[in-house]
């Protein structure tokens, strides 16, 4: 099948998470594979989720949220990784993608043996922005990233307008007020952080209102235009109008899949490239992973849209393993997510109540709140855990948690229980560990589905 | 079976974890029960792992570390609660208790329709002390940790010696040094945390010294005598002499099982009161829960001595549903414990090394060092996991942990996965919560798996 000529190759479309852990696999697996990757922004292998990090300046230099250079992959692990470059089309029957070199425009074309897809998703703002706007930003990628933190240390905007109130607008909120910004979330549904549950939420609006970030829920943004001034007016569907010196668009996340439906490729119902499980796409030699490909979630049991960094390794690593000669399956994801709001730390995991009724699960939640540590201890502080569960079986469908310490690891118990598809009852005997600086003798966990446990039939 | 003249009556022989656990629960389910706790100490219901908070005094007053006061559970929960009364005698035939009450002296029978044993465990020095030493301690009750703390508080001392070199000898010498005391720890084997493996130790070991506590290891005392000043020498084997102020006796815990072994009861090899997975003694209507019972160890398969805060509590707790009418199992325990030392963290579930050995796994550990957050982040400091897994299946036998955060709780992620019975590879596959402030996209619970994965046949 492959020429004889040259060596086997494999290219990798897209240069961050998924398409870099691919790379790295694969070679190592197969040295004498060529791996090939094309990257259209500046920069490969960065830590997307450092970027609040880094425009709220605790990061100084971007080159910290980069792991490895092109330059280094290619002295290091002989991987040839070329940036500015966007592949166009693909033609899988013949096997070679055509390639434009955004610097000089040239295009050329390249055969492969095994193609990757990992192009990642985008932002796409879902109303409309006037031409001559040019304060309108979205972090998908670093490159985005650089440009809002210039923009900030440049023009020294005093407000910003953040559209979508979930976890990323979250952490920008965050960010933005450590630099000074006057911060307004306007979001579109009932409530921020849709999925979140009542309990979860009220923390999180009461700790946005104490930094004064105001919240607009209900509110559609119709247009965003320029009033003339330095700003970006967003006019929201009630006919208000918001000012503000610059806006950021946090919603609508969808992946880049658009190659690979060109090339024959299927998506699923939430335009995810859809794949097996060792990551291939339904057109052969093409492989697909991270933020543009579909996931099993596991706890549904069906394929869903669950875009995030970690995922994204998983899924290269596995399809790197697969390309580079090895087996692999990746058996999917639990939807698991965190995110830090000043002294709070949120998580959740698995399925929200209405995604769980939505699936048909018998699903109910609820809620506790107790103490994180022993309540003598010095610095115990509240935790609230609401669980979602099937009220027939008593199996655990989902989990999130808010409080100041101790949730980002204690929500990892959660995952791993659903993983494991436990029931409240074999949760509830779990060996957690405890110390009075670390836990109550009943962990805030045993305690939440102690509770659940008595509302199972 | 019952008396008919008298309502159903609940003796519990021990009123802390396990037995307060049980007389609530079996009281919740069925109220109609009567339930009598006999303590031979003066509290019930306290924090026994609160004790080295409270002698180092950041808990000030004793009664912090009590959950619930005898009144409370008479008031509010109508269980009669004895303090300072003994039961010496179980006649199972008969059932009937006698008790001595420990002010007058005086003793009593009382009949009983189910019993609970939940006696606990003691330190047992394995050395003599001479008979005048006053200045010889150990902490197995409250009242223990009271005479500590005012024995400092009053005597002033300037140094002691621990005898162990376990987990609560870690915490009492953090607690002690915050006392401003010169803390030797004494202990007979060739390292301190015996069952912890050599990275875990190192760390320890140079904490310990960076806080100036001295440390000898393979040294056993011999004797405890006084040399006629306001202390106390512990006479090593070697022939060496260390003297001290005081001296707290940290090793050699034993479960308190004389009372039912006198019943007939049968205990296992560690001594431990045998159970079923109900709780149940070996003799009718006799349950035992707590430090005084045996643990089905989940990751051996086999019953062993596993006493815990924790384990004692659920046992108490499964042992009152059965008593109080309900049918309830426990399935065991992964053998979980965290302690905190200055600002380290230090956690272990599952079998060590040669635990696991010895009990005829084909077992190897592998360890991996790498920053508890993303690298970029502010405070990210180096976390050391140690796996023991079978390299013939890769199932995960055992961890250990130590660093400065971000080890308590991801532990228990280990400990759910050792209920789970799972494999490095699907350990690997574990969607683990991830933001830079709280995890480096690959959690480091997955980089040790992930390293340990390539070492498996």
């Amino acid at each position: 099948m492959n020429s004889k000529i040259r060596k086997e190759r494999f290219i990798i479309v897209g240069g961050n998470a998924a398409g870099m852990s691919a790379a790295s696999k694969a070679k190592r697996l197969n040295p004498k594979l060529e791996v090939l990757v094309f990257e259209r922004s500046s920069h490969v292998s960065y830590s997307a989720c450092g970027i609040p990090y880094y425009i709220s300046d605790m990061v100084h230099d971007v080159n910290e949220l980069v792991t490895i250079t092109p330059e280094e992959f290619h002295s290091k692990r002989d991987v040839t990784v070329l940036t500015k470059y966007e592949v166009v089309d693909i033609k899988p029957v013949k096997r070679l993608v055509t390639v434009i070199d955004l610097n000089s425009g040239k295009d050329v074309e390249y055969a492969y043996d095994k193609l990757l897809i990992a192009t990642g998703s985008s932002v796409i703002p879902s109303f409309p922005v006037a031409p001559n706007v040019t304060r309108v930003f979205s972090l998908q990628t670093l490159d985005d990233g650089i440009r809002v933190k210039k923009f900030i240390d440049e023009k020294r905007p005093k407000s910003i307008a953040i559209v979508g109130g979930g976890y990323i607008a979250m952490e920008m909120a965050e960010a933005l007020c450590q630099r000074n910004l006057d911060v307004l979330i306007i979001e579109k549904s009932g409530q921020i952080l849709p999925g979140f549950g009542p309990e979860i939420v009220k923390e999180v609006a009461s700790k946005l209102n104490q930094n004064k970030v105001e919240v607009l829920t209900n509110s559609q943004v119709e247009k965003a235009f320029c009033s003339g001034h330095d700003s970006v007016v967003s006019q929201l569907e009630s006919g208000e109008k918001k000012e503000a010196d610059m806006m950021l668009v946090c919603t609508g996340i969808q992946p880049n899949s658009k190659i690979a439906q060109l090339a024959g490729a299927r998506l699923n119902a939430h335009n995810a490239i859809a794949v097996d499980w060792k990551m291939q796409t339904t057109v052969s030699n093409i492989f697909a992973a991270g933020d543009c490909a579909e996931t099993q979630n596991i706890v549904s049991g069906k394929k869903d849209f669950l875009p995030s960094g970690p995922t994204a390794n998983k899924q290269g690593r596995i399809a790197g393993e697969n390309i580079g000669g090895g087996t692999a399956t990746f058996p999917g994801v639990t939807g698991t997510s965190v995110f830090k709001l000043f002294d709070l730390e949120v998580a959740r995991t698995g399925l929200d109540l209405q995604k769980a009724q939505r699936l048909n699960f018998d699903a109910m939640t609820c809620s506790v709140t107790v103490k994180s540590k022993a309540g003598y201890y010095s610095d115990a502080t509240p935790i609230t855990i609401s669980v979602v569960f099937n009220k027939r079986d008593g199996r655990l469908l989902g989990a999130q948690m808010v409080g100041k310490n101790g949730v980002s690891k204690r929500i990892d118990v959660f995952a791993t229980a659903l993983f494991n598809r436990m029931k409240l009852d074999e949760i509830a005997s779990l060996d957690l560990s405890y110390a009075p600086p670390f836990a109550p003798v009943w962990d805030p966990v045993l305690v939440a589905v102690n509770v659940a446990k008595t509302k199972v039939k």
